[in-house]
């Protein structure tokens, strides 16, 4: 907490003092108790490992929870426990069918020119190899290499896709480009008829760990080769023996495959607003992870600091004028399957979804504040992103929040998004493999975020203010 | 180079100069021109890649190479035809006859309280299971804690043995303490009459790897369970379980084996001394490897030290006086097999070997030299100590050299030895891991160990000095 403590204690019973003073850099400004109460929830977070106790009995009681699992069941089952346990007053699973998909055993080795075992993984949606196959290896450098492949010109090979170093930023900027080969690689390499595709893992680091994560459909199709992500140190050695300009061959056996209809659920837990039960601010995160690693990261961390934040506001002496709700979505690793099907058994009631956002971006520190809101409810915004600017938060600017990847379909609907920008420098060493485990969570930084989310959910719960693009439906005069 | 460069050109054309003001510091100095061939050669090693192409070569084109496999015949060759291209004077390989074992496949599964899978590997001479083992865990805090278990006390049960965190040290210091649980640990869980034995992974780091290793045969003997590492954050798991009060049960399968006798062996590249051939400078590292990866720091990276240092000696326009010897010793992990081959095949020749020394702790830049030689000869060992000290490289006050594993038979039979000691402070992160791989390997580091051992070695072959204890044998008046 030592990070946090000393601005924080510098604010404490100073609320109507920062709100007179704030105002010189707005027009808006808030209401000196609510600041207080949102400074005392920041104070409250900061001294508590509520998040981080959260997602240590999610990793360690649960552990992975592969979308449409037995894990992810026990899952639910954890989550609605929890919820009861803490102060939500109302705790529902709501249920919903999803394809399953799963990994089964698989071996990728290279065997000529030299013998040697490789580190690999099925990708999500992947297929199966009736048999092993044995074959050569067409050396792609890039996705947009693969791109330029005629069809059937890969007939009895394997494809590799190679690709740069991904790019390590704040932002986690360099994913989605990185991302293409995993994406859409297979649907070249299935065009080519190969008969599989391995692909440099995306991922930041250079450990020995291949990333999984799911493919792109094709209008609802999957390949059915069998397509393997291999570590970046795998990738780097058949990129130097392409070098030396040697003919390479593998030997690869996946049993991934489709398995039919299973049953997920998202768990809702809402805390009912005092004046407003109908509108609804809405967090979360998901509760799915990959099978390879325990889930802290990607997303324990999300359920926990969301969850976390709210029992806080829950704990206080009234509840906010407006309903909170915790989603722990379900699926989303396999296509925000959870998400879509909350957007669709609540479509009714998206219209009253005031305000959303996603906590899914690991678990270090958050450094920004962003929105997407109506322009006249921005100077509230800003106004809260200078009450959290002590946990070493800056106002975002341009960026317009997406609120997280759950939140899509929302979005979609017209809900208005914030989002609390994490520091993902080192979110895709881990993103996706065996590592994301608990020992990779600070609980300090856990903390800060559960400290900005509970001060900015408390406010856009109970500020009266509309959040929604109502400028554009009734225009103003300006 | 950057690292380097300043203070070595600062030194160069000035060899006459050194040599002098070096003399008021001890009572040794050395030869104004020797000096200078010194300089030149670490000049050029910090100019070179040469150690990271064979390094890279090795890694690459043989990869893993487990003591008595296939492969490690295959970095034989690979060492003798890299000895020939190279201005080695003789190339050889000494064979001998191990015992090979073998890890097979293998699993580790959490079954209660909860169905978890766990990333592990079993530990070299572990036994196999007939069947798949499904049983009771008995938890031991330490290595201690099962020592004092009664003989019988583990029947039908898995012993867990947990254990401190490994602590991180320049030096390695707090190995040989993690390590007991890896090698002795199994005589305590075999006596108890345990199922199969788990240990908590000795390394470093809190990476999803498990590592691997040697265990310690009783008196020739070696377990007939299974004995098997998981990772750190494995091991933080069955511990927090424990910690909850959890009774807990694994299921695990070992095919790892002995296999019977091989072939392994030693290549030899030698430099011939012009005046004293029979007289030897003995410097080298291993060429095995574990299987689980690629042997690039452990030992990769000592076998490619120290073959480009004494190919840049050979380069020299004559050969220094005594002969240099660089030894790739084969089955250094499973026990120091080759290196006791090789003590026992030159056994008549021992008291012609003038000092020994090994590069094998991995990649990171040497900080100390250590010496334990006739202690008349101590002055000169100082003396280069200054020649190498721009390097980065302090003189060792009280340590005594080991020499490096593969030593140990030599220094049994007393040869002298220095050791350039290298920075441990994260090789147990990689040890005995997968992600032991090329990536590892910072060039430039790599090139500060060979300008040390380029400049040491040579002035050890080239000077007239005996590093032989020689003092006791002919007590001096002092």
């Amino acid at each position: 907490m030592k990070l946090f403590l000393v601005p924080i204690f510098a604010l404490l019973g100073v609320g109507s003092a920062y709100a007179q003073t704030a105002a010189t850099a707005s027009d808006y400004e808030l209401d000196a108790k609510q600041a207080e109460v949102a400074q005392g929830l920041m104070e409250e977070a900061l001294n508590s490992d509520l998040a981080y106790e959260i997602v240590e009995s999610l990793t360690t009681e649960v552990g992975a929870r592969l979308a449409g699992s037995e894990a992810e069941k026990r899952a639910r089952e954890w989550g609605v426990k929890l919820g009861k346990k803490l102060s939500f007053d109302k705790v529902s699973v709501e249920e919903f069918t999803m394809p399953y998909w799963e990994r089964g055993a698989m071996q990728v080795t290279l065997t000529s020119p030299y013998n040697q075992p490789l580190y690999g993984t099925a990708l999500g949606g992947s297929g199966a190899s009736s048999d092993t196959i044995d074959a050569d290896v067409v050396y792609f450098r890039s996705i947009e290499k693969i791109k330029a492949v005629k069809d059937g010109e890969l007939k009895n090979k394997i494809a590799f896709i190679d690709g740069d170093a991904m790019v390590k930023s704040q932002t986690g900027g360099g994913y989605s480009q990185a991302n293409q080969r995993r994406r859409v690689g297979w649907q070249h390499a299935e065009r080519g008829g190969a008969a599989a595709l391995v692909v440099r893992s995306v991922g930041s680091d250079f450990h020995r760990f291949p990333h999984t994560g799911m493919m792109s459909s094709k209008e609802g199709t999957w390949p059915a080769i069998p397509v393997i992500a291999i570590s970046n140190p795998d990738a780097d050695q058949l990129r130097r023996l392409h070098g030396l300009g040697k003919s390479m061959t593998l030997n690869l056996h996946s049993e991934a495959a489709w398995k039919g209809d299973v049953s997920s659920g998202n768990v809702i837990l809402d805390i009912i607003g005092r004046e407003k039960p109908d509108e609804i601010v809405l967090i979360g995160g998901h509760l799915d992870s990959w099978d390879l690693g325990t889930g802290a990261v990607d997303d324990g961390a999300g359920v926990a600091i969301t969850t976390a934040a709210a029992e806080l506001i829950a704990r206080l002496p009234k509840r906010p004028r407006r309903t909170i709700r915790v989603v722990m979505f379900g699926a989303e690793e396999v296509g925000l399957l959870g998400a879509r099907a909350y957007a669709k058994q609540h479509e009714s009631e998206l219209a009253n979804h005031v305000v959303a956002t996603e906590s899914d971006f690991g678990a270090s520190t958050i450094w920004q504040l962003v929105s997407n809101v109506d322009k006249a409810a921005n100077p509230v915004i800003d106004a809260i992103g200078r009450l959290i600017a002590p946990l070493g938060i800056a106002r975002g600017g341009s960026e317009v929040a997406n609120g997280g990847p759950d939140i899509i379909p929302l979005v979609e609907a017209g809900v208005p998004t914030v989002r609390l920008n994490q520091n993902g420098m080192d979110y895709f060493d881990l993103h996706h493999t065996p590592d994301d485990t608990l020992d990779k969570i600070v609980p300090d930084e856990l903390a800060q975020n559960v400290a900005a989310y509970a001060a900015l959910v408390y406010l856009m719960a109970e500020l009266d203010v509309e959040f929604r693009t109502v400028s554009e439906q009734e225009p103003q005069s300006e």
